[in-house]
């Protein structure tokens, strides 16, 4: 923690010291970073310390987050990240790639690869003893926030739009947050988030505009790190990394790009790999911006089964675009029913994602046939969430069962038809 | 595998060579004990060699399983196993128990404890070169079983009620099992896989038929004695161990009983920890025949919402029975509202269990009102499931989200009129 200096806007780049600012640039709203200070860092700890740590969770990490120890062992607060990373070559050879690995971020403890953004925001929020943290969330980011705060006793308040599934909203009210359903949209509710976190004092988890929930999301990078360091670097001829990425409002990205960043700085990381975005085609604010050249997102009518990157005005857009530019990635843009594909591939290797999380590995499909990646390129595809999440969209990637008689007649007379 | 001797029968007691028999015993249809040779263990490793073990997941305790090295790192089949045990006392305080703990199962790579079964049958089907896996399943057992059969490539054929719910057959489709629905209840699917597993050559999985079955779900007894020894017992004044199960057909509870048997005869295991198994009211063949005071299961129409422990004919009663009465242990019965309190119990901490994984909670909390268990014993509670696998119970468990307009008055008025 005492390597957490200020603050530095996206945008206008203007620094701020921690006390000076909470979250967005006060002068033009841009979203801030979190300035660390490197040299601190590398007194502390050196890489090799990290990799002999036997903290099983992000926290092994934490002489490089801008939080102090936040206690709460045996909880599922210290079981967020320390996700694996499986190899799934078999898969990868059918597109004539011949290393590919799947770290697989659903065995987080909510599932999710939030639990990570939210684990660090409310160690955060226990540092400035805030009495409540908000946010504005329909998923994955509410049920984590809900999950971190009960596993250490924090007052958690989540607002949604009342469209939101009731089976999404059970497991947040399960975790005992309080959930408030507004009668409006996301963007209402993101609205009256912040303004009740101002009038009350509460502290607000709303991803991208706290600055900690890219804190939390870096940390995927520096697993990602230690990986390539300690195992994947083994098997590749030409260390050359690319890890694909789903995006949605552009923060996972940006927390990845981020934690390699720290890494680079702090000259444990050799070499930046490359980050290739991937968005579902109804909802690719950012990718339209990054083919158009520029960082201006222009909100889009999002419609994508991929519910949990189905956004119609991204967040975290221009830091989104940056973390393709600066490590030589591309964005991607995948249909539907490329997405559906996904699931059935990666439920065959053991992996059940849902839509958003196997987007990013429809992308890597796509990638391959294109000619940009190389076949003895290491691809490395985040699963961002469990198919559990969404178990109707796995019912469209799947052929439905047959039904026959109890008898073995019926079955051999199936087994016959179908099998030979 | 050296140390996999043969199979007792848990009815006559009569012993068969490993080659001799495959399921249960011919004589009398009983289920089958696997027999280690303790003293080939205890020549290949000793206790504090597990504990330095850095293998995260069940295949740590290899030297004491009936099979080989199965291979397959790197995948879901790995992380079968080596589940958190999470610090709950704020919850036991309420009871008047000082030391709570809940293992959690609902962290096991296809949200179950069942992965533990499946890995070690999926193991053992590699080593008999079996070209199929089957298994009768309306549930979780499917799953785990389609999930660890895909990481390694081993083809699975699942058979279910045509009553499944569409949503639990998608998991096995993704997964890539061959689903077949049969056009009748649990016990007809079940009747069917065992007679093509005889027809055709397959490796039936069935619960409790399936000796493996049992020998993977001791792991879970290895685990808690782990932690026990590494952990649990500094914070315990008498060294006195409670632990609850849930139990449907018997198998975890029997499975887990043989795991504390294998370390007692290898010496390992100081005093064998109290089991207390906990049955949803409306399915309890198997408390009812303990209650009766003998070994008679007698079938019952089982109705409740956990529906992974909705049982009319329970598998392995016999031993399930053995399991509380060889440990001085209890049957205990929770009705459905208990179960949905316990969900939200257990969701205010952070755990998300299915109704199936919350019973044992709602038993402790019962065992705990009338005195079973005492206020300087050390519980620990499984939780054997995760609430994504259901979560229409999951919104029965909690009070319905308030709806509010998005403007400040609207959210004031509402708090004014709720929290003060």
């Amino acid at each position: 923690m005492g390597s957490f200096v200020g603050y530095r806007c996206s945008i206008c780049n203007k620094d701020y010291a921690p006390d000076e600012v909470q979250y967005s640039c006060p002068h033009d709203g841009g979203n801030l970073d979190v300035i660390l200070d490197y040299s601190t860092i590398k007194k502390t700890v050196t890489s090799q310390q990290i990799f002999q740590s036997t903290e099983a969770s992000l926290w092994r990490y934490l002489p490089i987050l801008p939080v102090g120890e936040p206690g709460f062992k045996d909880t599922p607060f210290h079981r967020a990240g320390d996700t694996p990373v499986f190899a799934t070559s078999g898969l990868g050879k059918e597109f004539g790639i011949q290393k590919l690995w799947v770290k697989d971020e659903s065995r987080n403890p909510t599932a999710s690869f939030k639990d990570r953004a939210s684990a660090v925001v409310v160690a955060r929020a226990r540092e400035i003893l805030a009495e409540v943290v908000v946010t504005a969330s329909t998923g994955n980011a509410g049920a984590a926030l809900a999950g971190m705060a009960a596993a250490v006793g924090q007052k958690a308040i989540i607002f949604a739009p009342r469209t939101a599934p009731p089976a999404k909203i059970a497991q947040l009210l399960v975790f005992g947050a309080q959930v408030i359903l507004v009668d409006g949209n996301y963007d209402s509710a993101f609205d009256l988030t912040i303004e009740a976190a101002s009038e009350f004092g509460w502290y607000c988890r709303n991803t991208g505009y706290n600055p900690f929930t890219a804190e939390g999301k870096k940390t995927a990078a520096f697993e990602i790190w230690e990986w390539w360091e300690t195992a994947g670097k083994k098997f590749s001829d030409n260390h050359n990394l690319v890890v694909f990425v789903s995006v949605g409002d552009g923060n996972i990205i940006s927390g990845i790009h981020k934690g390699f960043k720290d890494l680079q700085a702090l000259g444990w990381l050799e070499r930046m790999p490359r980050i290739i975005g991937v968005q579902a085609a109804g909802s690719a604010a950012i990718a339209n911006a990054y083919f158009m050249g520029n960082e201006k997102i222009i909100p889009v009518a999002a419609n994508t089964l991929a519910d949990s990157i189905s956004v119609d005005f991204p967040r975290d857009g221009v830091r989104a675009i940056r973390a393709i530019r600066e490590t030589n990635g591309t964005y991607i843009t995948v249909e539907d029913e490329e997405i559906l594909k996904a699931i059935a591939a990666l439920g065959k290797v053991g992996i059940f994602a849902e839509p958003a999380g196997a987007t990013s590995y429809a992308g890597f499909v796509k990638a391959a046939q294109n000619g940009v990646i190389y076949s003895n390129d290491t691809i490395l595809v985040l699963n961002t969430g469990s198919g559990l999440k969404d178990v109707k969209a796995a019912m469209q990637a799947v052929q439905e069962a047959p039904i026959i008689e109890p008898s073995m007649e019926a079955l051999k007379h199936f087994l016959e038809r179908t099998n030979g």
